[in-house]
């Protein structure tokens, strides 16, 4: 079969491999859409080779299953449906408890086995997974349903994560309007009421973020956070959605989030907010205000996503690619020449 | 009266001052104690002048009705009770969900009016008060009551806005067992059945940290952290409460919570926790752990500070003073010579 | 000025009276327009004689500011707004935490005084109430504002209070889709992404709850509950908010709720569900489903539906009529011919 | 090896069988203690035959891994745990939230399979068990492990669930203090800082209740609700947690619970409470409490009860009896001759 195949630093090559063997355990996924996600370009362009063999990459697959292990209760030849990317042990207490992003398995780093971040991922025309990572679609298409795995999925892990936060009335910011951002502001739309406000640098990503349904779309700058400001009356943004992520967004994204707000970063530039424990009479870092890292989802963050597409509610807008035009989708991503979520078709 | 008064940076003296005359919808306190806190250090030595007149301080105040405003429902004189701090709107989205530590009316400074921090406070005789501030003791005793208007409704706070990440064999580390840090301990061992890790440079403070029911402490150095992972399974704590709040301590907690953890800054001590946007592929900072900086507490963690006091599971060690010996016993307090909390009686 | 009001069982009369006069903490409010509410009509058929004086009722009031006492901070003439129906003492717990529909100074039957059932009414031009319970509303029209005060207000506490069982892919149920109901399909609409079921007897009110955005209608009957089940692959609705209860729905719920859902009674039809603490073998109460009667809700949820209001995302759907018309509307309320919400314009 | 049978309604017989082979997902587990339960009684008193062969009873199981299924990751000979007795899919949107105990696969009855009501269960030298329902307990003693299964299982999930209404200053209140209700008393101290008010129509019970750290208790009787709105200046409990769920407690739970609070009926007595959608003027439910039956719980809820057991927060008081006199322990509970948990030892 075809696969995208990652051979060293920045080398990206379509190669011609053998369709995985499945163990009792696993089953083959005849892969329908593979979404491209930025990490793809972090690990393009990672400095050191990442194994001995070469890596075939994607995490964002949506396909049909086309063998099942033996040991595999439940599942049938023919099903459609989504990869949850979190490939946990099942069995700590935080798998236990749903958040299977966080397994206790993973230490410290709490990043469980990941498709195409060390198993082989689903840019390719098959590829094997744990059976219980397995997520159903019914009759969704595969260009949508892909990108439901990772940007549907880690958007609505941040999103859900300060639903509490979500009161009508509200003023909910996204920061970076693109594979993730987009699907955010539809989030926002369609499970509460609060005002959005959509921030980026480029014309068509506020476009993008109009469609979606963004109540007020600002150009990024050096006066953004005073914008902010000045549309809460001068308390702040109750949400501040990050997916940029690095030192321009931290810091205006301290600057402008409410007093007992939250601040997701889920965009990994590296950023610094560059808070402090002091008292807040100053313009700096608000009381009660929380800064969290977000990553990935549960699973039910997945199912919950898929209920959405479903619905009709979000709606991926998508650049397609044929599979053998995969360093082309990469470069054009990377180059801000992708309005959306870049899907590959095998 | 008497009144401990800020005449100006450093300058504390003791007063002759006439007993406030209070409005209709006030009441007039008779101190009964007035607990000291580092901010009144921090206050103490400002580098300039708070306002054109002397300033009482003191915002730990228990004591009893002397008299109650024309316009005052439902209190009467005799009553004994402390002073809520926050002396907020009462009318704001805020206020109205309880939340009147983060008063609209403060703006983003998030800030209400605190009794001797701006209004008079209660080193003194008499001391008036807006009506709703006043919240009954029973017969509750003075010494231990005061404490509870700060020590214990600042950890209260923090404590509950955690209180998800309290499970039984969860663990939760009180950094600097002062006057809050060692309500704090006992907090955690009267509404949760975690394991308490009590951190301070001090022994008599670990020595204290073990009476209110610590179950390890460790002397604060460059190997707490890694002291915390060795306890912890490598994987972190649940929760942090830092009543410290330098660069050490910052860099220290975020070294040590767990993935989807809570380190929680109470302490003023101007710490940066240098956390970035990175993946969290390093040391750092880990994946959906918060960090958040507390600021007092609401009315009703008053009222659960003063029920956990009745019941006899909060017992402030005091260290007590006169009111003529306020400036003295800012000097024991200043140089680590207090354990427990410092209370002045008038 | 004019007042419609209760002069004995089922004697309504548009009187003469004095022009309320206002204490140090209360407002006197020009009327703009005033809700009519089922509990009205209760009211006026109540068998005994409410008290000696005759009675003004009313308590869906919007109207503007016309006198400020003297003690009152913050407002000022002219200021618009609606009128908070739970006039709470305001300085206990559940006031303090923003429960002040649950005021422990209304003890066991926690329902604090209400204008129009015990303090006088707003079906007239002019009523006094307490300064606290007004909140504004911006330019919203009178019309649109009154039944927010308790329409909205009621419809949108229950809801919140089911919040963590409305998840997208789930089914709500609403069952009557009369003043409170059409506005509970809109509020659901708004602040989630379930499906909502709508269930009445009447083609109108079907009709009604299509335009607020029902995915499906049912005409009540003896299979409803068997529809509902069909409708949820045999499982139950996660949450049914029934705005009529009577023995019929409150058993209908009760067989159509899924297990761990909720079941909520704001209709207070006397309904009995007939639920016991037997295993849930056989098809009654569904192990973890919880039942609960909801009354009224707090000033932030009248401050949420207004802003809902404002976004335009609820509008109520009103009959209009002079206040001189007050008995014909209660009529044709009691008689159902009247869709939505009727209104009285003094 | 040994194992006790039922044979036929109150037929309890001590059978020789074989040790069960086990499949590859399977654990085959040496029984170290086996905890009998009340509904082990009911099973044993059930009008009818259950299934056409003998079934060994018995769900609070508590041992040794003696032999491991082929594709069983992460588990070895001699680890010691006890049984989780929800035998769910593991793959449903419940089971996915770790709400095993609600899993979907068991459709609206929400009873997956459990040990002893249809697989076999642990009152034998051996059983076979599903490899995800082995929860390790460390080395804690057998007898003091199989009752948290179920007795501290089921009690800690009906109190977690109520979490919210366990502030400091509640009261909560426990019905009937047998193998549940004396661990449930021991939850609440370990966990809350709230009021326990036990109550039981035996002495024995009553002192049993005491040593566990009930703060009152009350000899059931007529007038159990006055006494408990006397200690709750008329409001109620704020929890009620009913082990029995006769009619009796179920209406006297209404009569006592606040508004605002939450009855959990536990105890499968078949009682009802006779709730009704009135308005809340009367002596009968009031407004905003909240009525549900609670099922077993979660894992992570068995997880939490280990660690309690482990921290010596929890202590069963144990009726230690041979496998061989089983039908005698049963006897004995049915004539309410055990105090606290009756557990067998093969």
């Amino acid at each position: 079969m075809k696969a995208a195949q990652l051979m060293g630093p920045s080398l990206l090559e379509i190669n011609d491999v053998p369709i995985p063997e499945i163990g009792p355990s696993e089953l083959l996924i005849r892969v329908g859409a593979a979404g491209i996600c930025h990490s793809d370009l972090h690990l393009l362009h990672f400095p050191y080779k990442m194994r001995e063999e070469p890596l075939t990459i994607g995490h964002e697959i949506a396909g049909t299953i086309e063998a099942v292990g033996s040991g595999v209760d439940g599942r049938s030849i023919g099903e459609r449906g989504v990869v949850y990317l979190c490939w946990s042990c099942g069995q700590c207490r935080e798998c236990m408890s749903g958040n299977e992003n966080m397994c206790l398995a993973a230490g410290r780093t709490a990043m469980p086995p990941c498709p195409g971040l060390g198993p082989e991922g689903g840019m390719a025309e098959y590829v094997k997974i744990p059976a219980r990572s397995f997520v159903p679609i019914g009759d969704l298409d595969f260009l949508q349903a892909a990108p439901l795995a990772d940007a549907a999925l880690t958007s609505y892990h941040a999103i859900r994560g300060a639903r509490e936060h979500l009161q009508p009335g509200a003023t909910a910011v996204v920061i970076g309007v693109g594979g993730l951002g987009h699907v955010a502001v539809q989030i926002l739309r369609a499970i509460s009421a609060v005002r959005v406000i959509a921030v980026d640098v480029g014309q068509d990503q506020l476009d993008l973020a109009k469609r979606c349904g963004a109540d007020i779309t600002l150009e990024s700058g050096p006066d953004t956070a005073q914008h902010i400001l000045d549309l809460t009356s001068a308390r702040g943004a109750e949400v501040i959605f990050d997916f940029v992520g690095i030192d321009a967004t931290a810091q205006m994204s301290v600057q402008a989030v409410a007093p007992n707000g939250a601040y997701r970063m889920v965009g990994l530039g590296g950023g610094n907010p560059g808070i402090t424990a002091e008292a807040a009479g100053g313009p700096g870092w608000p009381w009660g205000a929380s800064v969290r890292k977000s990553y990935g989802g549960t699973r039910n963050d997945l199912v919950d996503s898929i209920a959405l597409a479903q619905a009709g509610l979000v709606t991926v807008e998508v650049a397609r690619f044929d599979l053998a035009d995969a360093r082309d989708a990469l470069d054009r991503l990377e180059h801000g020449k992708v309005t959306g979520r870049a899907v590959l078709v095998p």
